[in-house]
């Protein structure tokens, strides 16, 4: 008796009852209960409860059954942890039999007493005594004869007599329900959902209400808000004579809940019941805090709450829902903003296709860049501008993209690739710009015509046709779908300064151009961890100044070219400086090869040697010199700082004397200035000496003061292995964990796009190491660089800036390892800091249900 | 009188006298003193006297003096701790003056007494008082009026007559030498010879023996060993009426020692000096345990013995003296295994230019590979065979090599480039097969026809012209210049068997081709550390069998053409563990990149295309496909085995086959079978469940047991980081410091040469880090590798390959992190097992003086 007791509760106010004991909807009723809500009399069978049926133990349905009037009928639900984790179907009207049907056919009319009876004929059939659906597939009509007929297609198929009693009946839907749960399919299906493998499955054995009968009878499900967008909107159905969530699946009929010029609605037909029902309905949400479905019943004009269920929502009516709560007072901001997945939030942030819109996919490629664009097709970075001046969309289709190629992706509504990976240059780049991409798409074939391209199946695209890509899924579609746009609504800005209050480890942003800066302002990133300037030399005009400093015979040479391209880079930083309003800013100075500088086409070098007045022999030998076998581990970074100084010189200038005009202009700048590819702790000293001589000599010039920070960009192995050295000369380190990833793993991220599918596959790598932070090897080499630098320098600044530095479990990472801040692309700014202040709260309170 | 006692010492048998307080000379004197050799009365001034002196304390110098008679004339030479640091000048005849000379004069004649005062004035003028030489050009004849005419030319330039006082002219002396020393540029000096910052200065003041006057009078010096080759042979020379070692630098009268046809000799003019001076220097050598080479004076028919210098001694030397001292029992294997500098031993290994020619140096470029070659020039790999086919040698000039050339260069007598530095392509290959190597000659223009280069400053050079290149200077010469030939001469092989007993790390060889595991077996390599088997496929019909697999549609075919590679693979494998018979033999699967093996210019594809019967234009196509960014961190290594799994299986099956065959004919082989370029366990698992497969199929199929080992190169940081991980499904981890190194720094070896030496130069680098192993930075992940994998299997074998393999430093860091063994060039094995010892030694000794 003791066993059964501890099994089975009857749901009172004071019962022993609990999500990780009973289930989810085992406690969300009793909550209702407490309430005072007019819940039908429900048992709760406990999660051990329903492992005992599964080894053959019944609990004592006798003792269960004698809570309920021996008229009721039943209805047994799954509770389970979680509502995402699933469960077997309901199963209603558990005790109709001969006796029953006829008792009620006295009450609700002898055709809704046989339609529950041959509903439940069929369910058990189906789904307890596992006969096949067709069974009854001749039987057309639910009526009295229908009846009959199920039952001796019943006896028919089980060479047995429908069961009569409802201790057997009863007996046999648990024990069918408790089996389902430990299917392996089930099991998949949770696990996929993050269930544990040992999740449970609780049971609630309802007393039917029935939806159908005498007086005003029916089914249906309400709720608050509006599940798209969140916003205050009573939403739902409610059909006559039916039952469980008919309202929903059998439109016709159905009524509207508040009045409606369409239809008639229950709020018209019966006023009171349906203020009972929002009263009801406003008093859970403010006492279970949180939006609920509520599924309901009116059986002759008596409302009964059945269930309550968490309403579901796309992600902006989350954040939404959240805001409103917490506003209310129902919650704290703490627990609205754990009420947000962070990658909910990166969906808002991009256009998307309506997901209700039917796809045309003619192929797909890797997901590189989140977001949809329509656009027509064109093949070079030029007739993009072209596009773009004649304010026409397009989509940029190229093999693969290189740094020539960025004004064409400024200008494209979106990039399409051939070749590369998450981490291919339009990858990154898409990105970082908010472009939406698609990349490693190999079903492409190419041309010769190059105004042409073919994928499999004979599709073939010229310039100018019409496409649409997302790279949210990394779908090419055919045509313009209908389109959702992006939006930073009010109640997403407001969480969003909560999670600044919240958070404790900083979030800025990757940055390189007024158009990304301006994208970070927007998204409240907290400064700029990366402004790459190497995009800056590729502007037209600067890139021809470029060459020639790349071709000039020597110091001075380069010298007087620097001087031109010095104004430029003035300009740049100082309205970076302005739009960033005093924020930190932080500016990596020159890093690629010169190579990348250099045309690598006949025509580009013939053009070359024709502007530089230059015999083509000349141009031609420059480059072949210049050419690099590996060029993520040549010449660049620092190495080319040390080897050719004038360009850092020109570069400190520029940012020295933009500080000085801003600061002159009341905004107050103290530039940090990061030196890429370091490996040596000397790198670093040569550099600052050159620099810290260059800031003597503006500030003479200029006869003003100004403070500056000179930091590393820790991207080689060796730098995280020397960390306390080179900290000794740094004031800060970045960690660069794309680079770092690179090295770590001997791998360049531009051709791992070959192999990397496969490696993922077949497990060899658990995850894209360029995608997710290899926390075991890249990710002890953070570890290691943040102690040992600290150890010499506890005041140091440390952070992440890459691809890396937007994903929640990175964020994760670089907090507990105790970094000061993170940089990610503008558009994970909201994402990165939604993600802080989650880990903040989680460490102060438990996160709730 | 207690500080004076401290600081000068009469050497006697029982002085206190030890080379760290009075350096090498004043303790070596004391020796001779102590085997009662007729040495002139000496005194020693410590280290601390001579600090003294340069901060104004002069020792009581008449107590000095004191110890000689009063007619003596005295002599100073310096005294530092190591005889390479070197020292001040000596300064003789201190002591003439006026009244000196006249009565010498009486005893050894007015010319002798008048020469030694005229030297003793200008010496003391030009060393002490530090006028100029020319201030006695005028004075051409040494006589009575010459004395005159330099005491005058003294008095006009000081103002002063010339000190006649013993003791001011010791004093002047010491105090001039004393500062000498302090001097920057002799600090620069010695300190690049190893010398600390507060390396001593002793001085030694001894009676002068007067080697003029009557009787048998004059000095000289005498080994008995020749100082080229080390063989006991009676060298040195005498010359009548000189002092000091006037007998080597004016050759013009002097005598020889032994009789000789070709002039008078010291044996036969004065046989019982000869013979007592032999008897003396048999003497030095049993007792002072080494081979010296004696300063004497014969005074009036007495011998003197001034002093006593460890001979000088080239690299052969150096081996036959430590050897033929061993044999003779005077000193201990061990120490005979001491006494040489282990990169002497390398310089005997390779053919050498006569040190004794003048150099006709055109170019200088990177000596990256050691030894001197003469051939006709030659500028591609097929002219190259086409020369040894003829059986004509010839020099291989290349703007840079690539895996193509190998069979050229294995053709040249040597390789000359234009591009690369220590650890291009062609340094490397030419380092593992011995050949002589220089490169990055940047003053190489080649000219369009590719037929002609010139050199700055108007040399031209086309094929077939003469050439000479020294790797081990790295000097491009014009001609043929005399040649010295390497061998393994019986004193090297005798010493290198002591150093096997010795060594406690073994040294195995980098060995690729049969050849190369000859030349590890001549050296005495304990086996192969690594055999790199892609070299084996760029043989002309197995390449064309790799490029049809490369083009293979699908994994039947490819396994159809790899089936045809088997057979070559499995005697290539046999033919190895033949050669190395029964040693251990470490294979390592295929490593490069596919697109390696492909074509690179147009000709090439096209001749491909009809190889293969395909359009070209699929050719090329493919070789675009397969292009990569950055080759060094692409598809290589392992990932080429668990994308295109067949390949390995190919290997090893073929390594299974050659086992079996071995062991049938006798050879016990455990082949052991290694994994490159891993970064993670699971890339091991995968592997090593085909490669268990295969062996099971060979065994069953052959129906023989056998064993092997499968381990894997730790080439990445992460593999490094990981090894805890990763050694639990591995029997041995290889350090590849060259791909590691790469990686630390992010630097690709191949394109370092571009800043390397400046980076040098700049002190950024200390050294090239991929000569010297970088202890700080790489050197931290080798030992993390070692303790973590020891950690999870105390007893898996751990190893260091590549360049870094063959140095001192790297094999003393290699044995105190705890490895088992080093792999180097063949060519480096002797003095990588020479350092080993001397490790294993020095941890039992102190080593000798």
């Amino acid at each position: 008796m003791l066993q059964n007791f501890e099994n089975y509760d009857l749901i009172t106010p004071t019962a022993k009852i609990s999500t990780p004991t009973h289930g989810g909807r085992a406690k969300c009723l009793q909550r209702l209960v407490r309430l005072d809500l007019p819940v039908p009399k429900t048992v709760a069978l406990s999660f051990n409860a329903i492992k005992e049926i599964v080894s053959g133990k019944m609990p004592n349905l006798a003792n269960i059954i004698s809570n309920f009037n021996p008229e009721d009928t039943l209805c047994v639900r799954p509770s389970s942890e979680s509502i995402d984790w699933g469960g077997p179907g309901a199963v209603l009207n558990i005790g109709m039999n001969d006796e029953r049907c006829s008792h009620l056919s006295k009450n609700i009319g002898k055709k809704a007493a046989s339609e529950l009876y041959f509903r439940f004929i069929q369910a058990y059939s189906v789904n307890v005594a596992r006969l096949d659906p067709d069974v009854f597939d001749h039987i057309t009509d639910a009526n009295g004869s229908s009846v009959s007929a199920a039952l001796a297609a019943y006896k028919e198929e089980m060479d047995d007599s429908f069961p009569q009693s409802i201790e057997h009946q009863l007996s046999e839907v648990l024990r069918s329900m408790a089996r389902a749960w430990q299917g392996t399919s089930a099991r998949l299906l949770r696990e996929a959902k993050g269930a544990p493998a040992d999740a449970g499955l609780g049971l609630v054995i309802q007393k039917m209400a029935f939806g159908v009968g005498d007086g005003e009878s029916g089914s249906g499900v309400l709720q608050l808000v509006n599940s798209e967008n969140g916003i205050q909107q009573i939403t739902g159905r409610y059909l006559r004579q039916s039952q469980g969530r008919e309202s929903l699946t059998e439109k016709q009929g159905s009524l509207y809940l508040t009045s409606d010029p369409r239809g008639p609605s229950l709020e018209t037909e019966e006023p009171a019941l349906f203020n009972t029902l929002i009263k009801n309905a406003k008093l859970m949400r403010r006492k279970l805090r949180e939006e609920m479905q509520i599924e309901f019943t009116i059986e002759n004009g008596n409302l009964h709450i059945l269930d309550g269920i968490r309403v579901m929502r796309r992600p902006r009516a989350a954040v939404s829902i959240a805001v409103s709560l917490a506003k209310d007072k129902v919650i704290s901001k703490e627990e609205a903003l754990m009420r947000v997945d962070p990658r909910a939030v990166g969906e808002l942030l991009h256009r998307q296709i309506d997901p209700s819109v039917e796809r045309d996919i003619i192929a797909q490629g890797v997901a590189a860049s989140p977001g949809a664009a329509t656009g027509v097709i064109v093949f070079s970075a030029s007739e993009a501008q072209a596009c773009a001046a004649r304010g026409e969309a397009c989509i940029l289709v190229r093999r693969e993209t290189s740094p020539e190629d960025i004004r064409g992706m400024h200008a494209a509504a979106g990039v399409l690739t051939e070749r590369g990976g998450m981490t291919s240059h339009a990858a990154v780049i898409g990105r970082g710009i908010g472009l939406p991409c698609v990349v490693g798409v190999s079903e492409i074939n190419f041309h010769s015509s190059n105004k042409v391209f073919s994928i499999s199946e004979g599709h073939t695209f010229k310039e100018g046709d019409l496409i649409t890509i997302d790279g949210t899924q990394g779908h090419v579609l055919g045509g313009s779908p209908k389109m959702i746009e992006a939006a930073l609504d009010d109640s997403l800005k407001l969480m969003l300064d909560w999670a600044e209050e919240a958070g404790d480890i900083k979030v800025r942003a990757n940055a390189d151009t007024p158009s990304e800066a301006k994208t970070a302002q927007n998204f409240n990133a907290q400064g700029i961890g990366l402004c790459r300037t190497e995009h800056m030399f590729f502007e037209a005009d600067r890139l021809t100044l470029m060459r020639e400093m790349i071709f000039a015979d020597n110091r001075d040479e380069r010298r007087a070219v620097l001087d031109r391209l010095l104004p430029m880079q003035r300009s740049d930083f100082l309205e970076l400086f302005t739009l960033m309003d005093g924020l930190p800013v932080c500016i990596r100075l020159f890093d690629p090869p010169l190579h990348e500088f250099l045309p690598n086409d006949r025509e580009g070098m013939h053009n070359l040697a024709e502007a530089l007045d230059l015999p083509l022999s000349r141009v031609i030998s420059r480059i072949e010199t210049l050419a690099e076998y590996n060029p993520m581990l040549g010449m660049r970074g620092v190495r080319v700082g040390v080897t050719v100084p004038e360009i850092y010189e020109m570069q400190a200038r520029a940012i020295f004397e933009a500080t000085v005009e801003a600061n002159k202009n009341g905004i107050p700048v103290i530039p940090e200035i990061m030196i890429p590819l370091v490996s040596a702790k000397r790198e670093v000293e040569l550099v600052r000496s050159r620099i810290d001589g260059i800031a003597s000599t503006v500030r003479a010039e200029t006869a003003t003061e100004f403070d500056y920070r000179l930091g590393i960009m820790v991207e080689t192995p060796r730098a995280a292995l020397r960390a306390d050295d080179i900290a000794s000369s740094s004031a800060f380190l970045s960690f660069g964990t794309n680079d770092l990833t690179q090295m770590t793993y001997g791998l360049s991220r531009d051709d791992a796009g070959r192999f990397m599918s496969d490696y993922v596959k077949q497990g060899v790598f658990p995850e894209d190491p360029f995608h997710t932070l290899d926390i075991d090897g890249v990710g002890e080499l953070l570890k290691m660089g943040v102690t040992r630098a600290r150890k010499v320098k506890r005041d140091i600044i440390l952070s992440i800036c890459g691809e890396h530095g937007g994903s929640p479990e990175s964020i994760a990472f670089c907090r507990e390892i105790g970094m000061d801040y993170v940089s990610c692309s503008p558009f994970r700014v909201p994402v990165a800091k939604l993600a802080a202040a989650q880990l903040a709260i989680k460490d102060d309170i438990d996160p709730p249900r």
